[in-house]
């Protein structure tokens, strides 16, 4: 018996689908991830560009839109296990070229930018409750690395209760070994998986029938 | 270049270390999950055993203990979108056979049961400031499955900045590809990766050191 | 200048309102906290009753509910700082007749009943990602103590960004100088003050306006 | 029999103590909280100067320390619950001189500064994971107000099983009644109450005898 079928015997992969009030969130897609020689590589430049469309589908329709950056203090007082693993990210300060969100995904006024040290959009910051401000039951992400900042959001997402959605060709990761591995668990355990196209036809569909 | 590689290039990897004050936790060692017919199989009844061993040794250092159990109410009352995904895991009742710890790990009084509807065992639970009253500065993680319950256990004590020691072969998976997954972004990212031998022996070294 | 005119100068103790998907949550209404010998005293027993009316217009309008337990377990291994200030609290163990909701407030099946050992009804427990499921906007509080889990919650909940209520005669405490100081701060800064009637009126109105 | 002597009576008001290490929180000491015109007045300035004192003796002996400012986005994105019920701290941003911690208090390099939007300094930041990787556990708290953020900064430092110290003459607020209301709430349920002085003689006398 092979490892999907283990799975569907056992009950798990079933859709959680999509609820009434969705909402974007765009992880780490700062300059940084899209430089194969910082952080970046594998699909992560093409998965900026398939969530460029999906960001101007959720602004056509008012969908909430939030941005994640990592951001360290200059002075390194907040560093802690994750720097030691990872002793880079350290460079991510306020300022840092590298931690600027790529230009084509520009923030607009109004649109939510929070700063994290941990993987998770949720980990240490105001996340969940600007959600419950806006009233969400679902999130939809894209952004990067699906093995690491993503997959670390989808879980939280997930535990917070509101359906959850990652976009499989708006997430990227620097290899593809692991952004395979981690779509699977996401699809089988947290989150439904749909493309970018998919997200932005029933964001339409929703539109229409509103009207 | 192969995955190791850009990750390595990348800074990723390296190790964390062990502090002063570990504790265990074992995460979801339940009959539900040593069951093939549930939610079990792969390699979780051989990670079963050597949690056990690792158990003992931190009994006889007196390092704290931590056990975790999925449990729902009976009324459905606190099922959300974790069970939608997968339904079957609403069977973990207070009272049911399969959300037990099994018997060869049996709690003793004074160590800590936690009962979570999540993944983590942060999530919506007193883990945290347990570990904090218990000056823990390390977690050692066993338990089931890797690519579910451990590495949400996992990237949340190292967001939460333990030092995060995963057993390699005292965590176990229904399905072998996605506990070797796992077991690699948590290394590179989150954790340090060491066999229960190699635990245990740091253990025994630590505490003849401090006599 | 008098307290008041301070804050209202200062630009405190503006309404933040209902919004549309209120919910009721019920404090530590437990046998123990009845009890004048224990927790109880002050003006708790009249708050029950009030509540007790409050809870009934909420089922007949199909308002989520959710209760609060304070539950330690038996052999004292989740006691921590609470049980140094209140070491008394460690009596209130899972099948202790002193932590069991009061009769007049029974449960019914499919009513959340949390346990907690913190003071907040949000604090290592599921209660935020409830609130989620069940698109909640708006949290109503009643209970015991006014000046102890009650502002606890009450504080948690306005920094979820739930829209808050705190009914003034459905929450109690053992000495009523400190629930009356803790009325006004919850007043000024985090919460609405409105009576059980006023809170039944709302609900029945708007109930009314929806057919 | 008084207030008091219920409080007796049930078992609360007893000493949680210090642990073996101590870390410093000054919350919300910033220009707009030291100015009588905008959030300030009642005992603020005077407790400014205690705890300046009390900031210089943890520094002589290498004590954690961290601030907290109050900022909200220049786009009002993440403004919820809280500036509906005081809309005027909406211009606490990053770049406005009344957020700026207060001169005299000026944080040094490698001192941990944390933004908040709401009440407690553990509420969406990393404050708690800090605390953790200094290894603290014990917490002492100064700064304003005493009935708004610093309360529930205590109320949070306590859950997570941090033992915490409210340094009475170190925390202010804009009216004395409140004041005197949250220290008696937070003695009895959640902190020792301790003056400048004593903490300070608390340090050196630890600190002697390490020698």
């Amino acid at each position: 018996m092979g490892d999907l079928d283990v799975y569907k015997q056992q009950g798990f992969g079933n859709r959680s689908g999509f609820g009434a009030r969705p909402a974007l969130v765009i992880v780490d897609f700062v300059n940084g991830f899209d430089d194969p020689a910082l952080f970046g590589g594998g699909n992560i430049s093409a998965a900026i560009a398939r969530t460029g469309e999906l960001l101007a589908a959720c602004r056509r329709r008012d969908v909430p839109v939030a941005f994640t950056r990592v951001v360290y203090a200059e002075d390194g007082s907040d560093a802690g296990v994750f720097c030691l693993k990872a002793p880079g990210l350290k460079i991510l300060t306020e300022a840092a070229p590298a931690s600027q969100i790529v230009p084509a995904l520009a923030p607009r006024a109004g649109e939510y930018v929070l700063r994290k040290t941990q993987p998770s959009a949720f980990f240490g910051t105001n996340f969940a409750n600007w959600l419950i401000s806006k009233q969400v039951d679902t999130l939809m992400v894209t952004g990067c690395t699906t093995s690491g900042c993503v997959r670390a959001t989808v879980i939280d997402s997930m535990s917070y209760n509101f359906r959850t959605v990652v976009v499989t060709d708006g997430v990227g990761d620097r290899a593809l070994g692991p952004h395979e591995a981690n779509l699977f668990d996401m699809g089988q355990k947290y989150a439904d998986l749909l493309t970018a196209a998919e997200v932005i036809a029933h964001l339409e569909g929703k539109a229409k029938r509103a009207r």
